[in-house]
């Protein structure tokens, strides 16, 4: 099998390196906007060619997986199924579906679309951050699948199963409500707890001496690139936003308890933060 | 060497093993409140014996380390140096100082006592959460050592030197000031995450089947115990408030940002926030 990978950075790169690995594509053409990505690409072995005009690059697949910002996704997906035959499959596998899924719905094409997301990443971007087994176990949400035919969707179960990950369908509405939840409210509170500790600590030599395995893990995510994240803030703000203002009452609650002095209560809070153990183990 | 270990949870326990594992100390005498994780600790090896009288088990160590949550730690460390004699040595394990350096300032043995706070730790407790080589090329700091006697100061010293740890000297008031924005905030926004994602996502499979590694770093953390974490708190209050606010300040910031649409203003703090990068590669 052929396939072309538009976006040559940490999803679209370990998306090529695990087919290949499974032996479940052999040729590999890469699209990238940045030149010195494509080449480091070709350098790294992720792909077997790069390919600068679009259309030529999908004609040559039997799959397109499109793996770039939720800005230039909404941008690039219309042309590549402009591009598309009828016994070609195109996948995404961006972090927000309902922009992505309405730009797209009135395509002739559209049946030959599988909307994906890998539940799997870093904070890192670019080629270099590209990961074998970086799908591995790992689960993958398929959305709307009763718009994608169904030869498409089979090809993409298949795939997906062979990395082996769990596949999970969620409508785009509850893929964008669940993802706000549980992915990008954690990139949010570690870019604030980034720059709470940037503003209080001013002595960064400080914030390297005493940084525990718990501070790093919690901030982690505050590496993660704007260019990524501030398309997908973007394009589900309502949901984001709703969880932010949860989470900004939860927050401000922990504050008054501290501030009045009420340990009985704020062990109560701590407790029932403890159910996320049962939860993720 | 003979150490006695007050309190055989993640702490003690895992300081045991690595005195032991780098051949720093060959006997350990445990003291623990709790009869199920003083058995538990015996059969794991962290100890050699267990001892229930502690003046008894004070007068049998050279070294005494007392490792036990916060608020017993300002109760028991005063009764351990009653029974210390002036060739031994006594350290804490503690995660604030201010509290505890007052409560035994005026105690006649406290020049044979140095305050201790290795920077490490998991969100588990308990004796079976003790790990060989947890603390292995973190930071330790030594507080306030002044008022320690020089042998006692050059013995510990060597210990953490030979585990190894790097060694840090701050006063008590910098120590409670710079973990305030280091740790300490870092577990109050992981409880309140995991609080938010709780309340919000009421379908606990799909916080399973959705968590990436992202979320489950930034969540980490809420697993912590209220036991250990409600007497740092308590006894940190007024620089965990300080740095709270702050975060929620940077927090409500990053809403209304995104709230007015301010893509630009909301890319410009994840640049900044991003700076974490050079100083926690």
């Amino acid at each position: 099998m052929n396939v072309t990978i538009i976006g040559l950075g940490l999803i679209g790169g370990s998306l090529a390196l695990s087919l290949r690995q499974h032996g479940l594509a052999q040729h590999f053409i890469g699209v990238e906007a940045s030149p010195v990505h494509a080449r480091r690409a070709l350098e790294l072995g992720l792909v077997d060619a790069i390919e600068t005009d679009l259309a030529a690059a999908v004609r040559r697949a039997d799959l397109v997986v499109v793996a770039v910002p939720m800005d230039a996704m909404v941008a690039v997906l219309p042309l590549v199924l402009d591009a598309t035959a009828p016994h070609q499959v195109v996948i995404d596998v961006g972090s927000t579906k309902g922009t992505l899924l309405a730009a797209v719905a009135a395509h002739s094409r559209r049946g030959r679309f599988v909307a994906v997301h890998p539940m799997a990443g870093t904070e890192y971007s670019g080629p270099d951050a590209a990961t074998q087994g970086l799908f591995d176990g790992k689960t993958v949400v398929l959305c709307d699948t009763e718009h994608s035919d169904p030869d498409a969707v089979q090809l993409v179960e298949k795939l997906f199963h062979a990395l082996p990950m769990r596949l999970l369908y969620l409508d785009a509405a509850a893929h964008d409500l669940h993802t706000a939840y549980v992915s990008h409210i954690s990139h949010i509170t570690s870019f604030a707890l980034a720059l709470t500790v940037l503003e209080k600590e001013k002595e960064e030599q400080r914030i390297f001496d005493l940084a525990s395995g718990g501070f790093a893990s919690t901030v982690r995510l505050a590496k993660s690139s704007p260019a990524m994240w501030v398309p997908i803030f973007r394009q589900n703000r309502l949901n984001v936003l709703d969880v932010l203002d949860e989470h900004l009452h939860q927050l401000q609650h922990l504050r008054d308890l501290l501030a009045r002095e009420d340990y009985d209560g704020l062990t109560q809070q701590i407790q029932q933060a403890n159910h996320i153990r049962k939860i993720l183990p």
